[in-house]
């Protein structure tokens, strides 16, 4: 693989900076670029959510670069979903029958830190905060980046690789190059914004409700959830529509929020002691997908992350995508091909799992919102941890997302799409019970059509 | 209606000059920038393409504004489809056996310089050459304008209605609220490009093929068309994708042209006698689907036409589409609304009716290309001109989006969606044949049933 040229990666978000650490290591020169501060030097958000579930597909991508291991020892395990219901029942959903199958809550902030601490081991110069792209010239051969200290520098002979996020500037240089880039371009919003919100520790430190869960409280058309963190603190977010009769626009005043709480959620209100306040200080985030393509402008710009394939939360898979990226990009590094075919190759490896868990995070929002409560999807449900006990080597659709970075996002939305209409068949007659020689019979007759 | 406020119109192409045309007939202030030089002083192209072809809807709209008899003496009926076979064999296909039932091709030049002249009739200072709407300030309450002469000009106090084509500036003020305004967009390239070429005249000035009507060499994968013009030259358009074995990339040798034409295209070549020359000076525009939502922002800017709803033209409903936005919104204006419900009320209309002319001009572009050969296809277009011959009252899809500017687009495309599957339906035994009772039959239970 050609060395020559300077990488320039555009934000040391988490994306970007497993993706220099690992080309770091593989002996590249590399240079990232981030707009924010030092999140270690200075107080500032770590950006869009407090802390995230990293999963198998982000952890084999993180021992790729040699930083799993520290970075598990600082997240928290979630054996499964931990259902609140309305009248404050609790009813654990565990995610596996298999060993070492439970997701990681961890702190954005603390993951990013390890990853640019490992950079800085290799090289101590290597992110430049508070600088930027502001734009590229000469046929993106040239890159114009401005300092710390508003000094504008240009770099030549090197390629760009955007991990700048959602709101992406190396994307938009792309998205400039139209029409003749004929750069496909969409981005879709939610009617729905979401609220960070804190449960605090309890006496000693300790953990008010379970550790080990991923809390979900379904309400049918919003929801909230809660992840631990390693200080005992829970951090809440609310999906909420923005308008309507339960809304964000609603929930204007400290008595709408408590009232709405106190209805919705009642377990919840002795947990949150900062709820009104933090209602009013918390920013309403906004959840949408970008799609794009394509993902690369010749050998000169290449978008990760976020920047080529930024998805709504509710598969849990954003950062366990990009990290993924991560992987992919590392392994077509072994095939010794042209800068250019090897963002192609990229490309055409990663396009197509990238919009597949685009649609499945999509799926996933419309379930949990409005299915939830549809009598034939909880027979299915059913029915389908009836089958993961029996069968262990039967994989539902959110375990084959999660838990087999073997399978491309794709083949996985392709065969667990295959399995859910087929079990869904089964359940539409609500009557039918099924015993363990019948269990057998769909398991075997299930296996051999799809 | 509320005049007090300004009307400023971005663009003065087909869109903006028929609003602000039929806007001084009732007696705003409007005025209108355009960032090209005015096309009856200078010879500049008159945009995208040279041709057009008017039907319905968007006679309806030029009639509000009392143009449509000017504009129709300029424009040559087109009362059928001219197929020309690879074999030079020609069969012309009727696009209807009522009256009147014609689309009419217009220069696109000729049509914006009657519009323009008819402003200037009322307010002969109202549009503003090579001036261009260059950002908009203070939460859209302040437009800025560059002139001609480069001055900056603020206005305030006013609305913007953004008529400025696919590649609008105004929509790009929309986008970049984002994500407070949460913008959904998206850009969709075909594979495909065009190329405008010339039929010149014959001897003494004659037409050299049948002069009305829309002329087509249908090829599978790719196509030419060719539309008559007063001066009986004809604009043909190759439409061919950019790469592969039949692309433009291929045809980049004069010889490789002539090869191509030779075979595909062989009675045009005695035809276009500059088709080597215009081949390498004329440029290969790009087809794009421009989708968005919303349309405004709060009661300061509306977009409109293309600037709205850019489509592929295989429909020919692009400027009757934008044309109806401008009967839509004066209708709109007859019920003295705010501007903002005003343009609330425009977007609602408006938008599912401009993403079915779309989604229409797309299956319709695959229909040419891919179904044209295929059996059953055929035999169902044979069966609904049989049924259009003998039933009056039948409308085919085609002839519900062209003629029936009473039946929405998207009602058309519905309606026109299901009567076709319905005759496919009836198509899939190739070996059926149907006298005059059973179309009696067909059209019975068709009508009956959708």
């Amino acid at each position: 693989m050609d060395k020559s040229k300077k990488i320039i990666i555009a934000g040391s978000g988490l994306v970007g900076s497993l993706l220099g650490l690992r080309l770091l290591q593989r002996g590249f020169d590399v240079s990232l670029f981030e707009s924010r501060a030092d999140m270690r030097k200075e107080n500032i958000s770590a950006g869009r959510s407090i802390n995230l579930a990293l999963s198998h597909r982000g952890i084999r991508a993180l021992k790729l670069a040699g930083v799993d291991e520290e970075i598990l020892s600082n997240a928290i395990q979630m054996s499964g979903r931990m259902i609140h219901t309305l009248d404050g029942q609790l009813a654990l959903q565990p995610y596996s029958t298999r060993p070492g199958e439970f997701i990681n809550s961890i702190s954005r902030r603390t993951l990013n830190i390890i990853l640019m601490d490992a950079i800085e081991k290799i090289k101590p110069d290597a992110i430049h905060f508070k600088s930027k792209l502001i734009r590229v010239e000469n046929d993106c051969q040239r890159f114009v980046i401005e300092t710390e200290q508003k000094e504008i520098k240009s770099m030549e002979n090197a390629i760009l690789i955007g991990t700048d996020g959602a709101a992406s500037v190396a994307r938009k240089t792309l998205f400039e190059l139209t029409p003749h880039l004929r750069f496909n371009y969409s981005q879709t919003f939610q009617n729905y914004g979401y609220k960070e919100l804190t449960i605090p520790p309890g006496k000693d430190n300790t953990f008010v409700i379970e550790k080990n869960a991923l809390h979900i409280w379904p309400r049918g058309n919003f929801m909230m959830i809660a992840l631990p963190n390693p200080d005992a603190t829970y951090t809440a977010t609310l999906f909420l529509p923005y308008h309507g009769e339960l809304s964000f626009d609603r929930l204007d005043t400290k008595k709408s929020i408590m009232e709405f709480y106190q209805t919705y959620f009642s377990d919840a209100v002795p947990l949150m002691p900062d709820l009104e306040s933090e209602f009013f200080e918390h920013p309403t985030g906004h959840l949408y997908t970008v799609k794009c393509s394509p993902w690369h402008y010749e050998d000169k710009i290449l978008l990760m992350g976020d920047a080529a394939h930024a998805i709504i939360p509710f598969y849990g898979q954003g950062m366990n995508c990009g990290f993924e990226d991560v992987f992919v990009f590392d392994e077509l590094l072994n095939q010794h091909m042209s800068w250019n075919n090897l963002f192609e190759s990229f490309s055409k490896l990663r396009k197509p799992n990238a919009d597949a868990i685009a649609d499945l995070a999509e799926d996933n929002f419309i379930e949990m919102r409005d299915k939830v409560a549809d009598p034939v999807f909880q027979k299915k449900r059913q029915l389908e941890m009836n089958l993961e006990k029996k069968f262990p080597e039967y994989y539902s659709k959110y375990a084959l997302v999660t838990f087999r970075p073997d399978i491309s996002y794709y083949d996985a939305m392709v065969k667990g799409r295959k399995q859910d209409e087929f079990l869904m068949n089964l359940c539409a007659d609500l009557n039918k019970e099924w015993g363990e020689k019948e269990l057998d019979e769909i398991f075997n007759s299930m296996i051999s059509q799809i």
